[in-house]
């Protein structure tokens, strides 16, 4: 008996004849879930990353690791459950991205990159798929968790990117209380810094120079959300701003095709729009989910010689996770039973 | 005898009886031209803007409007003659909003708005259509022309976006000389600043509270360049950036599809990523330059509450100039013989 495939089916085999790009894609090491149908239930997904460029494993002892992975898991975790007791995808992004950014770990908030002056300058975006509400800061240097007071510029003043210290002007305005630099200091990045500064190349064991963290998330009323966080470069100088708080860049949502968090090289995140982007190539283009992230990251971003990835999530709860460095802290969970934290 | 369309004319056919949209352009304020094939001899192309927002003719004098018109003629044959003389599109946008920033009638440069402090804090964008490469600087305030620092931050540093004192000490490392505060200071901005601040609603005679200008050129090899310079909002605070030199947002250029700068209420020029949405819709949608144009502007742009405008050029020299606020700054010219200056 022959049998007829299922419309869903019949779309996949067109778009495997059809898209050359489909047969590349099984190589990739990438994590795609494409839910089943649950019938009354909307499925929930949540993808974290922290950060992408030269991890190799043997820079990697299993104590650190398994540190990297129990931060992860946590922010993941908590991103999780905020979606699970039914609130918003903006919540689960928020909670996700504090918990990276107070975790030392991370080139983010505690734990951040230097600047050229030993300082920590801190940059960070989310917008709203539902409303297209966005909210960003650049360049703060103490503000806990900038996740937060992006969120706070999206829904407390008339603007979208708020910078410097007037961005922290804003934040005393708005009853957030400032903290000292101290809060961010840790020795690793020191020490990243001084070799920067010494012009000693960046050692493998030097994760985070490309660091960021960032989290995508769709919730049960079917919104999208994205964040992004991170302390750019380090011993950046210029006042140099990234693609992470750069709505379109590094940071985009839309409930109409996905929410994008994106991390690496920035400038060329900014250069080819990559966030927006990869909305473009879903709704546009007619792209799924992992077929969109793929041509970014491995077609025009690597092209412009950038490195890096990206997290994202469809209105369906599907997720991409696409980088073309040697490896990308991030985490997957959705409610089809998917719960993945991985490295390289 | 029945005429055969020509290949060009059943195109256009196809698309007036295929998009809904086209029906409604004929009923557009925007300036379109679609050149007849020259032959060998490539078609040149550039257009400006010098703001939108609320210029009704009855704020305006025989005398300002002159004057107005006249420092966009300047601009515009400035731009143009870069392109005749086989000048790239970068040369040519650079010369064109280098005018309008030293001119006092418009709001970058001298003549900028001031932020809540009576300082004018300036952003600016350029990029590259062939290279993507772009550079920009915000919140800069001792730079005469902000879009020459911009375009030094493309070719001289590896970042995209430099912002506050760190573009200033970038500036001076590469040669540019600071200039004072006073150099940017008008009366008419000053008094603007006064009215915000007593809280007085902006009246129709204050042109520019929508300022920004800039350019977009197709030159002989057929490279694409866009570039915009702004004082952003009167009274603006908290170190709000907007759109202008947000790469995607005010400013996009591509060979493939086309070069924009925009001039509006930023946020929503962010929130809607404009400039890249343009693109994409040429590139990734079938639109052309004008539809492209139209439905972001009174489409999306619309929908959110955005109002402002936008300058567009294709890879074919063609022009769209769509806004949907009551008068934009703008001209255009190509070697057609197109040469059109208009405000309402």
């Amino acid at each position: 008996m022959t049998q007829t495939p299922s419309p869903a089916r019949r779309r996949m085999l067109k778009a495997v004849c059809t898209i050359p790009l489909a047969a590349l894609l099984a190589y990739c090491p990438a994590t795609f879930a494409t839910p089943p149908d649950q019938g009354a239930r909307p499925v929930i997904s949540i993808a974290i990353h922290g950060g992408a460029g030269v991890i190799s494993r043997a820079s990697m002892t299993p104590e650190s690791e398994a540190a990297y992975r129990a931060d992860l898991g946590r922010a993941l975790d908590a991103g999780y459950a905020v979606l699970e007791g039914g609130g918003s995808s903006l919540d689960a992004v928020d909670a996700a991205v504090r918990i990276l950014e107070d975790s030392p770990m991370f080139n983010a908030g505690r734990g951040a990159v230097f600047n050229s002056e030993g300082i920590n300058e801190l940059d960070a975006a989310v917008m709203d798929g539902k409303t297209h509400k966005a909210g960003a800061v650049a360049g703060v240097r103490h503000v806990q968790n900038p996740v937060g007071l992006a969120r706070l510029v999206m829904e407390k003043s008339p603007h979208v990117l708020l910078s410097g210290q007037g961005a922290e002007d804003f934040a005393l305005e708005n009853g957030v209380p400032l903290v000292p630099r101290s809060w961010f200091w840790t020795e690793k990045r020191w020490k990243q810094l001084e070799a920067a500064k010494r012009g000693d190349r960046l050692s493998a064991a030097d994760i985070g120079y490309y660091g960021t963290v960032g989290a995508v998330a769709l919730d049960r009323e079917g919104n999208l959300a994205a964040a992004t966080s991170t302390g750019g470069m380090t011993n950046k100088r210029w006042g140099r701003i990234g693609d992470s708080p750069l709505i379109g860049a590094g940071t985009y949502a839309d409930n109409g095709s996905c929410a994008v968090s994106a991390t690496g090289s920035g400038e060329y995140f900014i250069r080819t729009v990559a966030a927006h982007e990869i909305s473009a190539l879903m709704r546009l283009g007619g792209r799924g989910v992992r077929e969109a992230a793929h041509e970014v990251v491995h077609g025009r971003l690597k092209e412009l010689g950038g490195d890096g990835g990206v997290i994202v999530v469809d209105g369906k709860g599907g997720i991409a996770m696409e980088f073309n460095s040697e490896g990308m802290f991030r985490g997957a969970r959705s409610s089809t039973g998917l719960r993945e934290i991985a490295i390289y």
